[in-house]
């Protein structure tokens, strides 16, 4: 079965749940809730208001005196209107982004990692998944003798194995452990590497911290470890840090590769090529409709730079709204201005509310039989394991489907719950999870654990 | 030479000179007049109220109470907020885009072309360049004995060009008749086709109607002959037309290939199988920074849609900006609403200087030796022919410049008017063009074409 098409199958069947429900089929629950992919504002989060002031403030400048609208919103607005050609975002900008929003972008760096970047190696993009997609075209070698092999974790996102294959590169999986926490092992990437060689040309480690969808939040002294190992087999870091603002583990903080590898000192900070990615849809806003995000690129070979930048004048610019949110992101309001007290509120509240929703999500699953989940410090997926019988494994031998999909899909049917199943995301052979995000608010969460909990404890009984 | 470099050398030319006017170095200009791309609002030409306004609303629902807005603005704005899941433009929509909208577009479609399309069939995209590049990504086969041949009209973008490059196919040009006002020749079409037969295997024609950077527009017999043609010769039609509603030539009329197709009748209309094309920043809204457009496949083999679907599935949804200009464009407001009337004279304003500053240019350009240009009956550029003397040549030889690159470097330096090179877009061996865009205030349409005439004497007599 092509593993891609499980989150097809689960996607149709839940929209032919909804559009039953609709035309007034019975079911034992009102509406499918989907708890699979991270939408935040469709599970119950609200966006963030300073964001949408500025936002709908550019797009229509006769707000800028509108009273009612904060100051703070109103100036940044302006701000940034001064910046666009002819006082209009409808107007193109330079390929890589609006100059002092790449400006913006290195104070964030610098205050986040205590070093200075160089805003002509930053780059806006269409959110993350674009920025990967284009880093992918420009390091992947897909003819010759040997392809490019793209190191990658397991479990991990469908898309991002599908962007190599597209740019003729080749996935070379490495396991995190998940006895561990899912944490990285450098003796499985060595293994990883070993067994590529002759294979392809292993020269890209591509990396999600905090983990998606494990929960994984790496330690300083982990990430140094992966720099030293990419140091020595020549690898060029990538780097998925779209969740470094989820943070929220006991103890845990969010160390960037790009901070580790500058307090490292030579060779390191000056050889190791990397990578990092960022974005609005996977940050606390979640504004996973528009678009935006920015990928950072350091110590790369300075004759590189010219070709990385003609290969992105030939797209047109970022879309303005996702380069906006970027803006707010890299410099949200102040302690002094208007719009401080309630963005820090409304950023705190997501927090917590992603934060409380893994609490209880593991809470929950402890106390069930046949699922275990190790713990959550960051991002907004769990990523339990099913332990099931060999009857249940047996009755998806006969269906002819993965068993965590088959679980996904009756749950789907039997209480309209939609989670991922992690045959889709990758796993090792003959375990069996399923993803669950917890970016939902904490009322929607109640009730999907509850359809949870119920559909579980009748599976177990149903297959002991 | 490179050729697309060619715009890279004018684009940093500018910004260097616009540095040097900012570090206060005496230039015989005040600034660098930008009229070699299409950006409108960059170019005094003003963003349409009614859409800014439903956008606004859209991103900072509050404002659907504020009563200083128009009702039909916020009435629109709560009809696709309905739309989106949680209410919220945050939210991922369907890959294809928001079903409303979709039906918003097919409506439009009956209303042009009198005929009910199938919403199944139309995709919202980020603008057009991505979906070219999608229906590239799915027409051209790179591997195998005969790579597939993509005719491609001559002048025409350098990006397209580059597209088909990316994906692996070929490009084959076919030459516009600039004797007969850059029409179209079938014979030319078949010169083209069979040179390319043994070479590739030519499966795809492209065109632009209402041409750029040509001002041609297609008349309802030459479309027809031309899916004749491609009916012959089993061609996919992918057609440009993201210029439809900027046509303003005396008694010229647009019509769409999906509109001429149907009224062919059998066999064609059930046979040809066709792509089209649709923008918000190529249109009258001019919105450049916010991507969005459409594209409409009519004819396709009912067993690729899947296929296609499952493409699209692979990405995320176009920005949600880019989808709410779509519905706008598709659905403008009515006559008994109170927005009506303010977008209407926007709208005209925009057209009827679009079509003053091509008549001028044409008046201009009459008066001038040494420089022709055919009739200008849509779109938004002129690309008038420079016939330039020996001397001329012979200088830029010694120069190892293509004649019209030198031609806008001198240009460019002399009077800080920027205007692109022919070799950008392709021209006949021999021959020399220059684009110069329409869509600018009449204001700085003056300006610009004040020096342009100023240099052209100048040089004509520098190079007599």
């Amino acid at each position: 079965m092509d593993l891609h098409s499980a989150q097809d199958i689960l996607d149709r069947c839940a929209g032919q749940i909804t559009a039953e429900i609709e035309q007034g089929l019975g079911k034992n629950y009102k509406e499918v809730l989907n708890a699979s992919s991270a939408d935040f504002h469709r599970m119950g989060l609200k966006p963030i208001t300073f964001f949408r002031q500025v936002l709908a403030t550019c797009f229509y400048p006769s707000l800028l005196t509108d009273e009612s609208l904060p100051l703070d919103a109103r100036e940044r607005a302006q701000r940034i209107l001064a910046e666009c050609e002819g006082g209009s975002i409808g107007s193109y900008t330079a390929a890589r982004g609006i100059k002092k929003i790449l400006d913006s972008i290195c104070k964030f760096i610098t205050k986040r990692d205590g070093v200075i970047p160089d805003p002509d190696k930053i780059y806006i993009t269409n959110g993350s998944q674009m920025s990967l997609i284009m880093v992918m075209k420009l390091l992947v070698q897909s003819e010759g003798s040997l392809k490019t092999g793209v190191l990658t974790p397991v479990p991990s996102h469908p898309t991002f194995n599908m962007a190599v294959a597209a740019q003729g590169g080749v996935v070379v999986p490495y396991y995190l452990c998940e006895e561990q926490g899912w944490a990285i092992q450098i003796e499985e990437l060595q293994r990883a590497v070993h067994m590529a060689r002759g294979q392809c040309n292993p020269t890209v480690l591509y990396l999600i911290n905090p983990g998606s969808p494990t929960g994984h939040v790496q330690s300083k002294d982990s990430i140094a470890e992966v720099i030293r190992f990419s140091a020595k087999e020549k690898l060029f870091l990538m780097v998925d840090e779209v969740h470094q603002d989820i943070v929220y583990g006991k103890g845990i903080e969010f160390y960037s590769y790009r901070r580790v590898l500058s307090e490292m000192g030579l060779p390191y900070s000056s050889s190791v090529e990397l990578a990092s990615f960022n974005s609005i849809s996977k940050s606390v806003m979640g504004e996973c409709g528009l678009r935006g995000g920015y990928m950072e690129l350091v110590n790369l070979d300075p004759l590189v730079i010219p070709y990385i930048h003609k290969f992105f004048n030939t797209f047109t610019c970022g879309t303005l709204n996702g380069q906006i949110a970027v803006d707010v992101m890299a410099e949200p309001p102040q302690p002094t201005q208007p719009s401080y007290e309630l963005y820090t509120q409304e950023v705190q509240l997501i927090r917590s509310t992603i934060s409380n929703n893994a609490q209880k999500t593991l809470e929950v699953l402890s106390g069930l039989p046949g699922i275990s989940c190790q713990p959550v410090n960051g991002g907004i997926f769990a990523f339990p394991r099913l332990h099931l019988s060999q009857s249940a494994i047996k009755h998806a031998k006969e269906k002819q489907l993965e068993l965590d999909l088959l679980y996904c899909l009756s749950l789907l049917e039997d209480e309209g719950l939609c989670v991922g199943a992690g045959c889709v995301h990758g796993q090792k052979e003959g375990t069996y999870h399923i993803r669950i995000c917890l970016a939902i608010s904490e009322e929607i969460m109640k009730d999907v654990l509850q359809r949870l909990k119920s559909f579980h404890l009748r599976f177990i009984k149903e297959f002991p």
